[in-house]
């Protein structure tokens, strides 16, 4: 039985990882850190969990949690966990960070992008992408994980088989992404009030968002380029989800069953991408509470161009489903293990 | 390993069903019956199945269907179960009956309220009212299962310990009940549309829903008395979810523990019925996507009056979540089998 | 020109009392009072201002503003506008108060229910509750309105005619209410995020709400009768909109035709209250946006109860429509004067 | 008193007429058209027109409605109003139709992209596509103006000015749009209902949607140039509003403020076009229920690239609201005579 604490355990997604974790045949969850909580009853906070979880919020003491559990989850804000980190501690215990903090290699490019500095750059080159489909043999025997972003999740890995074949100009790359409210967290804005969110729309951190950076490396590695591109995220009326519709260039035509053949060939064997049938698109409510990627993509012959599209619930594969699933893969359990879950609808 | 066909597995309670049964670790979907997708690839209809469910849609034919199945759900409109349910058919298979035709003791109540002839009428006395948590020892060796509606599985737990126990007065019970729109099924109806619903609450079927009948019957039967209610359904802009608000007069003062206790003393072994602490009231995202009633109520010292609280999640412990639970009564399951979900949250 | 100062502008009612001023005739807004965005210009405040209004927010100084305007609206928090009336200010300026501090004759029940001291009680005797269906005539004359709570203005105008003819039994008056996220406020509280609002209903104040002395005190007005009611409010994820159910025993059996009588007797002449056709119930939908007051009631004859409904917009009716209603009486302006608003579907 | 009279009443887009004509002083509705509804009181379907429409719905006799209407607006399915339109009707009355028959000048491509034989080609020349702020002195004179589509209207007047000033690569224009659920109109689809459309994203009409050519043909005659380009709609779960983001590269560097010189070049003295201050990106909340649209733009120096974003209320600007703007040039009224909305929020 693995143990695992959570430090942020009363966000969205730390939350998401109780409920996940409290289906895992292998798993026992020790530590429900907080910083808002501490003392509260978790079922207090988490009506859902009345009768099911007993436990009270702990605190964030990173020493005591890693004398206790064998795997510690950090669902907490940019810059808590890499404070947090140190050999002391990595000797201890696994952690998979679902924070940005590890994500970037490059610090100074980590450092502009969100605007803090780095508490701990030594564990940066060590730190493992857990971007599983694609690390997957690296995150094994990793002792930090960097959980990916919910955007660079979803986003890469609909494009990853045509950058990685390079068939796709990467210099023509745009992204348009479209997300659920869940992932602004649960801090008290007003922004984020039902009224302002509700029956309306809106772009968000246009050129400038920070999971930029992690989705270009991402399409680096792939592509073997310097790859730039455009990224915007828009917030839609809706708890959950993340639709990322992406536009390139094809260096050359091709048939739709060469690149679907490209795309199997990645995934044929991936649980948890489901490459979609022809003409059928991605819809977030087809993935909602599930770990799954949607994808799927159409040829432009018009204008030479393929829009690649791709779904994921964002609380999930977003963050604390793939949380789980590096988990899974760092233990050696089958890696949907507590992860096949039927997507739930309406 | 229980052999389970659905006839109707294309509406939201029959996805549900599906969606459920998938997880159970005792059962195989054998049938997915349809009138509407014959032919069809059930994900397709469903993308949420897409790789997970590889059938396609059955018709409706119950003579063949029951020499393969060893239990039949029917998620179907009013009429149709008692069309098809006859001897040779209940001597080979299980029937759990999701629709109203076999709740109602009463044959011409029965027909005035559903305004529909009854087709099998030498059944209805054999039929077991499946609410799980008050009849589970009929339930047990029944061959027919009259599955309760959402409303009255929702209002009469609720209400249930203070009506056996004598302490309300029955006269003066008044049941305003709210249900999000999966209730109204899946059918192409323009009132039923996105931009109908969305942003507005309404009443409909005051002082006639069909589901009142139902609900009197079973007071009727917990306080031994004739009770006649009012019962005021509303559409609530939200997928799923009912939530009902009960108010009756306390025969005499009571202390919010001894209330408690008598709660308690009913619900305190039921898994799936969650007393909620002092002040703590029912909220139906509490409850999402699983088998839950969460239930709570407050005693009004200026009125004498008690309000009565309950949510459910219409489409599991109001549909599919009820029926499964029947299943593992009568198949002698461990009754939360593949019902031990965590509610979704957000 | 009526020139008109809001204190509270920057709330959901105050930006409402400015979008229905901005169109009418004969107001002009001297003043957009703000406690939070002083010195912002509004329209950054509210993006549908651009370019409508150029202003910017200034303070709360009642003296400097009862200089400038004719009449104040105060759209603020209870206790606020009690803080800043005095006879000073009376003597320069109409003040209608869209909070409860003028709406309740019995300060110790004020007190008690709002928790709060009453800063100028000397005032409450000749404050006029500003339901202008009921007290159109006090209101002509009055120099502090108390403009009605949302609940009470459309649970009351909704049970009025029968309370006033005596026609039930006021000993059994239940409400059942249900409001969108909008009656909440602005402020930026976690309970009010999208993600906890959307996709459930819950009850809220059970027993203890507020709006339940102010709708007591105008039944018992309206009935002669010192009534006790039971009244239960419930958040619903839409922006706008409450919809009251009320229940009470009839006296005697009445005929439809008698009833509707009733109704048409005190509403016929009434532009912003439509009784609507037997088995026509009122949704929130139809009057959104605009000052109507859509009520209806259906009777039960085997319960010998009357269902009492009506919906209004509570932005509106519920605060600032109706507040510009009062200052239509106040100035003699015709009624619907900048309200003749035809509600806006979907 | 100019009288209108409307084929297709009762759709969204007929109905937003009718609120808008209602409060528009120098019309008057004569004709309510209606396919579904004949002989029904208007008020029935729309419950929001209760004592405000007495009408009841007429069909579409357009020879009789003809001699009782000075102009006539055909919100209705494509093919209709190209069956409709002869010389005969246009000599006696404007005729504006909201449907796509009239948009597209090459009748080859309108065949192709809606797959429907065009009634009336002889019309079509004649036609003036009534985009206002870019067609005003055409429409003028017009007898028969194509009413643009919501998708069209709002990504070409946010692409417009970069356009017609030759300062983007118009080889490398993407638009990535969202709309709400009205523009899916309100016929009873199973796609279309509450249950499918709530909590979910989805891309439609990938690369084939009938937009594209409208958008293509207005932004070749604004560039002078043959433009083809990527356009991908999606599903919002909301009622009203569009949002275009769209991409293009900058032939050249350009700071901020050209590029802002240039925007209100084209658009300072247009007063339904809002350009937003520098980093204030549209929303649709903030245009709810006006006949506004907000533009902005943002370049992002690392890819050379601009995003041109706009918002508009698909039910107003894009569908009634441009009617009856183009009515108002028509008839010499101001341009926004009935249309000084203030957008409503929340």
């Amino acid at each position: 039985m693995v143990k695992a604490g959570i430090i942020g355990s009363t966000g969205y997604a730390g939350q998401e990882l109780v409920r996940i974790l409290l289906n895992h045949p292998d798993v026992e969850i020790v530590w429900y850190g907080s910083k808002s909580y501490i003392d509260k009853r978790y079922s207090e906070v988490f009506g859902n969990m009345f009768q099911i979880v007993d436990n009270v919020c702990l605190g964030e003491d990173i020493n005591k949690l890693a004398g206790q559990a064998d795997v510690i989850f950090t669902a907490t804000p940019q810059g808590l966990c890499s404070s947090l980190v140190n050999e002391e501690i990595l000797s201890q215990v696994k952690i998979i960070d679902l924070s940005a903090d590890f994500r970037i290699k490059d610090i100074g490019k980590y450092e502009k992008w969100y605007g803090i500095k780095h508490q701990s750059p030594s564990f940066i080159k060590e730190a493992v992408y857990g971007l599983c489909e694609i690390n997957r043999e690296d995150i094994k025997n990793a002792r930090l994980i960097a959980n990916p972003g919910c955007f660079p999740t979803c986003t890469v890995l609909s494009i990853y088989p045509l950058a990685k074949e390079g068939l796709i100009d990467m210099d023509t790359v745009i992204v348009d992404a479209k997300s659920g409210v869940s992932g602004a967290g649960r801090g008290a804005k007003t922004a984020n009030l039902y009224c302002e969110v509700n029956e309306s729309i809106k772009p968000y951190g246009v050129a400038v968002h920070r999971h930029t950076p992690e989705i270009e490396d991402q399409l680096s590695y792939a592509s073997g380029e310097d790859v730039v591109i455009n990224f915007t995220p828009h917030l839609v009326p809706m708890n959950r989800g993340i639709l990322a519709t992406s536009y390139a260039k094809l260096k050359e035509k091709l048939p739709y069953n060469e690149v679907k053949e490209i795309y199997d060939k990645y995934y044929k064997d991936e649980y948890f991408v489901r490459v979609l049938d022809e003409n059928v698109f991605p819809e977030t409510r087809w993935v909602e509470g599930s770990n799954f990627v949607d994808v799927n993509f159409k040829i432009d012959g018009r204008t030479g161009r393929i829009i690649m599209m791709g779904a994921i619930d964002n609380v999930v594969k977003g963050a604390a489903g793939q949380a789980v699933q590096n988990m899974n893969i760092l233990y050696g359990f089958k890696e949907n293990t507590g992860l096949d879950i039927v997507p739930l609808f309406p």
